[in-house]
């Protein structure tokens, strides 16, 4: 059979060397060019010699059509404003996009302008876009020619909340998001907030209540419980490269254990290989998934003030950027939905 | 003048450590002995060779009387359970103590027994003892024999909300407070949870509804308050040695900007020389505060979800613990508050 | 085609889970028994949640004639003086073993006792082991029934110089190894020399002189170049999980560039797929190997002072442990060498 | 008494900020100006919020007049080629200046063009430099106008090597110097090589061969013994903020015990505070000495190969640079040699 021929967009971040970590472990996929404007002409192990003699080829330069005419799929890893530049041609050619950055996500109207700050993509273009939370749209990203993968912390909340949200069991409104991140989630562009002297024994608070992620969470809670809802989210950069933890407090409606908790997950979760609950007592941790596409979740009531913590962590690079990207691949290409995916975490 | 002569029991712990160290820089105090049963015999630099020309001096076994008759004050780094079976008979004869240990912190009925699992402290002594919180009990520190000072997360979190609950415009209640720890707040003792190759590169939620500082903070809140307070606290160890970020949510009950905050907190710790208010939009990290006795606090009210986050940091072994005890004996013996504390935070 | 049945004895260890991680991974192999007799009877994934829902089964305890009956292969991942008790009857029964621990490694006369404080396996047993160098000893591996890993240390620094010692290019008496582990090479037992507080912000020599890996060196060395030879051989605890570097200083003995001694490697390695060579310039890092069965080798001649330094870096757990080990089971059962072990490092 | 008046020239950098640290709590200095051309007009809490409320003052733009007529003495914390440019003028008008950066180090014909890539300082102020190894040259040091503040590798190796190299127990010529820096050392600069997600979790060598303390090293080791020396000198980059060894190896020329080395050293330093000697089998760490001014320095005679290793730890940013200098202040201005600089250890 034949292989399906990708291009990565962006393959000179963390997200695109994670997506060729990925699809060169993928049976059913051949990488047919890595794009990169700033690195064109410049062979891959010359930027990065951890590929050497893994992956010999150049990077390529951006040229829509020429993209078109080799591949069978585009990976976009680019930053906000790239990738709907060059989609709306892709997808018009036939070429279906999975677009890693956030240029697709926000529906709402004004939305993407005002937390982005970039110009929105074409409206009739944006309406075609899926939400690639692998999770819950699977039939919609199979039938889909440009998802928009979900962000790093929208993965690793949502998949945190939605179950126990569609529930009933606790009140929306009361959802505070505390997000806590490695540095490798801002990207491998240089700068104060990334200088190894200042991010080592530290950890510090930003963008707070301005998160770009904050509509995004926002958009998916109303839709998923018709409710416009507002969360709190406040994000935190921690002394790691890789992993994310999002700890989520909400009030509860109504009396429930931890346990109760656990066996609503347990079975609102039970064919989706890559989600885990732990058990009671016990909490994720991002070591636990690192490298790998797991999204563990763990559960704490506290009857004393009659609220729960969630707790619920990813790999930022996997669940939360390439992993997921690679899953809604196989969905929308007819694969198994783990396949490629079935890596161990690498623990410790 | 006379030096003030100090005995430290528990100076082989890090918080015990830190008072050898800030005691060395104060100009009224000298060590008069340092206290650790089980290296009872051995030179201090033979345990920490980084004290070696610095202080030279042997470990002394647990000796009350002795104690007594040498020192003019007793600080306890103990762990729980320990400086409770001392305190009594060294107050008695007349020896003020100033204990870092958690034992004579929460007055409640039972309240002890129940979140350290230790039996209480008598009760006539108990009654005596003063909660330090520097910035709020001064007078009452100024007379006390027995000062118990406070946790590392309540310091960090009560400084960081008491002015504004005081004044009412927050709802109490809603207080949601997700505490991230480096590792020296955990002690020296050795443990999996402790273990380099677990730490690094991760994140973990501990204790979750279940850690001994949630009474001290409830007590503290009900007090200031006078009305019985629940709060969901919970705590992370990040991947750092020293320091602690308190990230505090609450539902605002009154329309606020985050610079009337500002200004009301500015106002409120205006004499108080150790803590730092931050201007809007920057967010204190506990590099900014490392060695020093500083508490750093910075604010953002979010008007889409009508909530205050504020962001509190400290060094947990100095304001957490060593530092507040210095600062705690200052009062005591009527030296500055600041002397011996004028530490310049060691940045980077 | 029948699968490969494997036990991994010392299976929750640091290079046990290693062992999991690859075989789980391994198209030929299935994991039949893992052993570990301080969690017999414990499941897999209560120890390690990282593994749940991947590896459902439970740890068993150490009974060498049930391991025989069910098992092709036995991986050994045990402390000093383990293995060396159920190696024999083992392979007596048959079963090809595979001892990742020190063990079996050293020949010489009482080498065993001196640097490792045991006694020494039996000498019958002892002359069957092969040294399991992989890309040095191919033929040997593939006809051994006892393969005696190397350590990580000797994996790292034996393949950075043995191609230019066995050229005469260098004087091997001058060889000086400067060694750089991160603290998973330590284990995973709990010690102060493994708390997170005290290894983070520092770098610790440790066994000046002393190391059990220096003999293990050395005796390689003079096999190679027939001629006894003695190394300085520093190692350093540097705060990182993962990783190994070797900086290796030799006097050359005859003039060559950086560029002549690039080539030299380039053709010895050839047909070495695992081997990589650095380009004038450049010097590998461990996160270069990350998670990977590389070892990445660069030079610097200096003809200042006519020194060559040679610089090799491993996954301490992989090519140093695990990793090597997986490839000694290919060469062993006729599998292709690389399979199983074609990961891309893990970066970043 | 009047207080010494000092200005730091590129307070904007961690050297420089470490001297405002370490002047802030000298009882006979006070911090007249603060020079900073890129940060010129900016108040010093704006660009370091940590040393709020701690020294209250604006960055000035460089004006070598302006400052001749406010200060006692300068410091300069900046990088190659800028000091060279002011100090000529300033010690003309009698200004005392003591150089951090390498500018005035080297005296040998064009060896500072060759290193630095640099136009080397006006030969006339070059001969009025002193070379500020304090334990060395204190009194040239004392009678000094400019003093070259050494390098901090040159600092930890020198103080490391010189008294064996002195008595004649080993031959210079095999000196070999295994550098290992954490990322302060490198400045505060932005790069992909100070990335945390690129540092963290990993070692790198740099500059093989090509490092400009190599010179600077070789220089002092020459006029030490009348003899050219040439040395092999690799640097490491090792993940952390703050810290520095080198492991230094040597061949001895004469049978000794590491005792023998241990009282050699005890009795060279025996009148200098700031070195410490460490007992037999036990090596210092830069944890010993963190934000302290110590250098501690352990040994191993390896009678096996009848070599010395001598291990030598210092805080790059105290003793390697900020710490020195001011120890060069105290004797350059008459003070205790220690006087602001007994700042124990910050441990853990």
């Amino acid at each position: 059979m034949e292989l399906v021929k990708a291009g990565i967009v962006g393959a000179s971040g963390y997200s695109g060397l994670e997506l060729i970590r990925l699809l060169l472990g993928h049976p059913e996929v051949e990488i047919e060019t890595i794009v990169s404007p700033s690195n064109a002409g410049f062979k891959l192990n010359e930027v990065f010699p951890h590929l050497t003699n893994i992956q010999n080829c150049e990077f390529d330069a951006l040229d829509v059509n020429d993209l078109a005419s080799k591949v069978d799929v585009v990976f976009f890893a680019t930053p906000a404003g790239i990738s709907s530049q060059s989609i709306p041609s892709l997808i018009e050619m036939g070429i279906p996009c999975i677009d890693l950055s956030g240029d697709f996500r926000l529906k709402g109207n004004g939305l993407y302008e005002e937390w982005y700050n970039h110009s929105s993509p074409p409206a009739q273009v944006l309406e075609q876009a899926v939400y690639g939370l692998s999770e819950f749209y699977p039939e919609e990203i199979a039938n889909a020619n440009l998802i928009a993968n979900p962000g790093c912390y929208p993965t690793a909340s949502l998949l945190g909340i939605l179950p126990i949200i569609q529930q009933d069991w606790v009140d929306p409104s009361s959802l505070i998001i505390d997000g806590k991140s490695g540095l490798s989630g801002a990207g491998r562009k240089t700068s104060l907030a990334a200088h190894f002297s200042e991010v080592n024994e530290n950890v510090s608070a930003y963008k707070l209540g301005k998160h770009q992620h904050i509509p995004e969470i926002e958009q998916l809670l109303s839709m998923q419980i018709e409710k416009e809802i507002q969360v709190t989210f406040a994000t935190h950069l921690i002394p790691l490269t890789r992993g994310m933890m999002c700890s989520m407090y909400m009030n509860l409606l109504t009396e429930k254990t931890t346990n109760q908790v656990i066996e609503l997950y347990q079975s609102f979760y039970e064919n989706h290989p890559f989600i885990r609950i732990m058990p009671e007592g016990k909490w994720p941790t991002p070591k636990g998934v690192a490298g790998s596409n797991y999204c563990d979740i763990g559960f704490s009531v506290d009857d004393r003030t009659n609220r729960i913590t969630v707790i619920s962590v990813i790999d930022n690079l996997m669940k939360g950027a390439a992993g997921q990207a690679v899953q809604n691949m196989n969905l929308r290409f007819g694969f198994a939905e783990t396949e490629g995916l079935m890596l161990s975490p690498v623990f410790p």
